[in-house]
């Protein structure tokens, strides 16, 4: 009854379910931009097309980026009353759906729309709770690579899992028997928890209410202090309260289903340079699809530096598909906290990072303990060579070595920052540094 | 299957739907007159004619004060044995419920009535679970205008939001299917979030527990320390208590769906002016309906002053529909708090408050960088004429003018008082007063 | 579908619902002696005849005690094999339960049994679950009127108000069809708020795990910090933390339909003399069952003295069923805390009282505007005859006079101890006390 | 409908259920050996035996070690497409499971096997949801002796005891339907409460997410505080927080039917040998199955010591099988805490201990009025000859006599220590010792 997952054949002796929407897609989280968080309602055929070609023009499809998503408000007053298939507003796109489709895909890019598992958008706009099958049939049509599914007027149907499963599994299953592959990016804002229900039907499933453009601000809308059990998720949600949020269910990611911090802010305006270097570094370890919020029609170098950092792309995208894990979190005199995130990638390599959310400079021992904890004594003991993954090497790639290292390090770093580091076990050598200063 | 909302078209290329059950009411929230705070069972036809009779006589219907409410205890003993059709006391009402209706009609109100869904009332009479569709057509032969419909009894039907929705939609379709435009006005006291679950079924909902006529006195008979998820809502909630418990619940009401936080206790005497002040005040920033629960026949000056300040109830009809947010929430050294709100208006104009519920007067900076926080950085640096809404002009008109304000402003707030200011953005000008002492 | 409940015409004006199982009983809370608390599984015949003479012996018939009540452990080790009706266990009860059942109605008492809504009793002996209508008709065949009905082995239906709601109400609609009055006593452990979902199909539902004879000890067997949506009630539940746990939920009892706060242990030797006067004035006061648990065949002068006090017992019997609500909880620096408790009588009559849990006498300042918070200013500040229902007058009956009170009273009270006092508002009098020194 | 539980009649006069899935098995908790916590995927025929044969040499099965189990990955990478019965990899298992499981059988030891309740295993291998009749059926062909019954991809069949009961319960009337007595290890992680559901179902169910090789480290993906309604067990759960978990829900378990705290650490080198030791004997004492977790090709002296002190055993196996309680737990200034944990064994000897979670030595006194608090006061000061578990009499063997101890005992615990002792009451003797210093 329900769809099987796709299984991958990785080698002749070793193999990996990839657990998802049977699509086959998404086995690195997915990339690319969407209308909402910049432009909200206000789009047309325009909007979407002028982003495709900055995308284009700044060539961030060498990067990994490549779904151009449509959000919310695309949508004609009604249904066409004939057949109840959807109908796009057509003084927003006068050329239709289809028209606009072809020409993304021309640019070799993806194409998302945008819907809800309920009777009506987040917008007002018509929902396709009920209509699944004719939805997904018609985006199909229409050439639809990726679909956004709300969760905003569901007439109840949530409370346990069983309930939220049925409600998403039907659209799951509708796309699937499209025959096209279309990844199926739930947004459920963690109701009922997805991380335990979705991962056979949905290639990421959001964890939490809707970011704020903001470092840290509480703010009323966002009043859950869990993802887990949360009863109004709302909206909000300050961007480090989210990397709270993820911190537990990073454990129920991997290639195929991954956890959906939202869309970056990144060039919107509400954070500084070291906030949004914070934003992008966190999603990226934590293997949130990397979706850009901003107008990349108009972006400052800041915005481009950050979103073009290979190095931390790459984390992102390591085919090991293993978030990082939060291996402490110490609360700190000025307020906020630090935390250390470490996680494996391919090849025997790993990544570790220090968050500081308190208003001050603070200087950490990051021991390798705590960096290899999961990997064992052994690990914990080695030597490896230390990248800095937002330090430029002296060919001015993304990643400069600290040379090697051993046991621990002492970081001083500054208010909101993020510092990611790649480490490569060293071979036998005697220019070791041990207790490094950085 | 389930009643769409209508979709109102605002203007040629702007809409929105509104949410509600299918019925077109409650753009704004509900105002008018409800028997039970003050009357509890103890109600006849003289009673609802004479409170009628004292709404028309204050001219509070020229400020919106429309429906005229009776409570529970209206029942005959049983239900008619033949027909199953409700019937009324006939002591109570002799001449019926028509003819009351009918009466209240004449007078140029509407006619609101109670019922349960569960097998009796809260008060023990025959409730409309399993009758909702003769309870609704029968209301809707009486000339009923709006239903608020309870919780008691209710055989166990809620633990989740689809059982409690199936619940009460029943009778939303039972209304809607009368033809007869009734206001349905929930009261399951927040069980299973109908934020979540009721906008597109009802016109309104109740949050929580009861009000007490007390401003913060706590009670353990409304044990709960938010309303999401709280599975005793009980009674006996003080009326600061239930601002505390709007807050995060908010963003989930507009046009035609509204978060209830239940009837005024204006003039009931548990609350000093000060405290009544900030009842009313944070009911209509917070978009209740403004629901009188007192005895009309006979009021004070001080309670007409309060429920006759047109320029807060202007604010709660406006038509944006935006319940205010609370910006911030500080713990005061004597106890209690002291918190800001602050929300849209249309055309551009803005509200905001200003709420002390500490016993001692204090003295506060409100920064428009939070009173604008989400309008953004421009919004939070322009100047501002700001209005006083609990003083009158010198032509004696609610809403005294500040002159033009910009960065912040110093207040001083009694015990137990709210301020509440609308602010418009000021052309430009060379007498603005910076931080203003107010 | 359901089982309505009785409507009792109280006057030819007024009346009031009856919500309860369709009855007719526990108009006012059950009294009786039950085998558990006492001796567990090692009953018989003998048992419970013995507990019955000595009821009648003790005269405590006349206090209002009429309920025999034999619980776990009474049955054979299997069903009929023929027509699956229960059966008794042979060697306990060699003349079986009709015959038990005749010899105690022939007493003049009344006789209750027990059963589970299970797969297996708690005791492991066969369940009712499946069971119910011939369970029922077994039961009013044997001349039963009490079944207390507990929650082992439920097979996982629990987890929301419905269904539990309709596990329990299945025995309720059997034992309404039998045709015999037989109080429902739901057991469920306050799982899924019987407070809630059982007004209208029981006579008393358990609110808490098992309670244990101690005072005050913490046990992780009883491990939920408050009734509410607790998910492992347990058992060893220290007396006064039920008392905790009964405070938010009194307002959903009244005439048949009563939180049960478990039974009585008084004289079973866990607790002083006066933590007992405090188990039976709280039990009393919040209107619960009093259904004694001890060996009722050898019982000190201290046992009798707390159990006969008729004052205390009429308080538990009046007629307005209104349990009393905690009007304040003040911690002690001693640990424990202080609570004042109050609430309505008949005929404009009130009781109040005074419980201290900490380890040290406390002087404490009894204010009437706490005491008399839910009438009103008038009732705040009228003067009141004030009785003590644990000191007898100078005619040896309990319940002596303090004279007329007005405005506070100040009150000493020992380690662990409850004051009980019953107010009739005073006729025009000069002998006040104010503010007097009890 | 549902499997009745096995009665057993333990003597004329005197019978207890066991409450279990319908096979007679777990009358005390299971012992043996799984390849998990070591081998993890990496496993195969030469594995298992060699496990086998190790268990044997070791004279492993005379304590009671019984059961090999072969946990995850085992599985061909798709069911056979004919029958839909499971195939195993043909890789690792050459000769087929029947052949391995006789050569178990051949060893005088009882095979277990894995599957999942869910699409998929948690190694991403098909699981059982929807082929419970086909697995049981194959498995009992193969000889199988017992079921670990995982919980993963289980498509959203949570949230309520119902669902997961319903879930759990296909697979326990299938493996009952092929008459084939096999163990069933339910492997919900604690989710909806199992201590509550699945009494009557399985013989065992783990209470949390898994366990990690570690004494007390936090890990964010063991997020829970408590198991009790936990949303996401999660697993790197520290092997004291399985301890705190499990105090609350011991009273839930008994003969058939147990508490399962996971498979054990020991000789995985995570904890030091009296972290270990603390271990063994909590794990012991609460009855949960004893499941080793290491290579028991590999053992060193100290591993071996401790799985093999057969007074610990014993006091696991003991026939009253009545889990300790915790009697108080205390924190320490050091951090950490003290706690007593105290239970019944059969013929009137208990047994209590004290665990040391603090990173110091500590000196408490134990009072008896504490460890026979549950057996009230005639036992709180009688006089009891104490064994402590961990040290050897004379003899060499474990339990070494400390003479008669009455009242207290005064006990020096290292850094986290356990120590378990047993007691007998003492014949009249002179030569007690009071307060004795341990």
């Amino acid at each position: 009854m329900l769809p099987l997952a796709s299984l991958v054949l990785l080698s002749s002796l070793h193999w990996t379910a990839v657990l998802a929407a049977d699509n086959g897609l998404a086995i690195t989280p997915q990339m690319g931009w969407n209308t909402w968080n910049h432009f909200g309602c206000d789009i047309s055929e325009d909007t979407i097309l002028s982003a495709a070609q900055a995308i284009i023009a700044n060539n961030l499809t060498d990067l990994g980026y490549e779904y151009v998503i449509m959000d919310d408000c695309w949508h004609a007053p009604s249904r066409d009353n004939q057949t109840g298939a959807p109908v796009a507003d057509p003084a927003k796109f006068p050329n239709g759906i289809k028209d606009l489709s072809d020409k993304i895909h021309a640019m070799g890019l993806k194409f998302g729309i945008y819907s809800d598992a309920g009777t009506y958008t987040c917008g007002g706009r018509f929902g396709s709770l009920g209509y699944e099958d004719i939805d997904a049939k018609t985006y199909a049509e229409w050439g639809v690579d990726y679909l956004k599914y709300d969760n905003c007027y569901n007439e109840g149907l949530s409370g346990t899992p069983h309930i939220s499963h049925e409600r998403y599994a039907n659209m799951s299953r509708a796309l699937n028997a499209t025959g096209r592959p279309i990844l199926y990016s739930m947004c459920n804002w963690g109701e009922d928890g997805p991380w335990n229900f979705a991962q056979n039907i949905a290639n990421s499933w959001r964890i939490s209410g809707d970011i704020m453009d903001n470092f840290d601000r509480y703010d009323d809308r966002c009043p859950c202090t869990s993802v887990i059990d949360c009863k109004l998720p709302g909206f909000h949600c300050a961007m480090t309260r989210i990397i709270d949020f993820a911190a537990p269910v990073g454990q129920k990611a991997g290639p195929g289903h991954w956890n959906d911090l939202d869309m970056l802010e990144i060039g919107n305006g509400g954070m500084t340079f070291d906030e949004y270097v914070t934003h992008f570094s966190m999603w990226s370890i934590l293997k949130s699809p990397l979706i850009l919020g901003n107008d990349v029609t108009n972006m400052t170098n800041e915005t481009l530096t950050i979103i073009t950092n290979k190095a931390i792309i790459d984390i992102n995208q390591d085919a090991a598909g293993s978030p990082t894990n939060r291996m402490w979190k110490r609360s700190v005199d000025e307020g906020g906290d630090l935390s250390l995130w470490a996680g494996s990638l391919v090849n025997n390599t790993y990544v570790f990072a220090l968050l500081n959310t308190s208003p001050a400079e603070q200087t950490v021992q990051v021991d390798f303990v705590d960096v290899f904890f999961d990997q064992g004594k052994v690990y914990q003991t080695q030597p490896y060579e230390v990248f800095d993954l937002w330090q430029k090497d002296d060919e001015g790639t993304w990643g400069k070595s600290f040379g090697i290292i051993q046991g621990s390090m002492n970081v001083t770093i500054g208010v909101h920052q993020t510092k990611v580091w790649k480490a490569v076990p060293a071979p036998q050598t005697s220019t070791r540094r041990d207790y490094a200063e950085l």
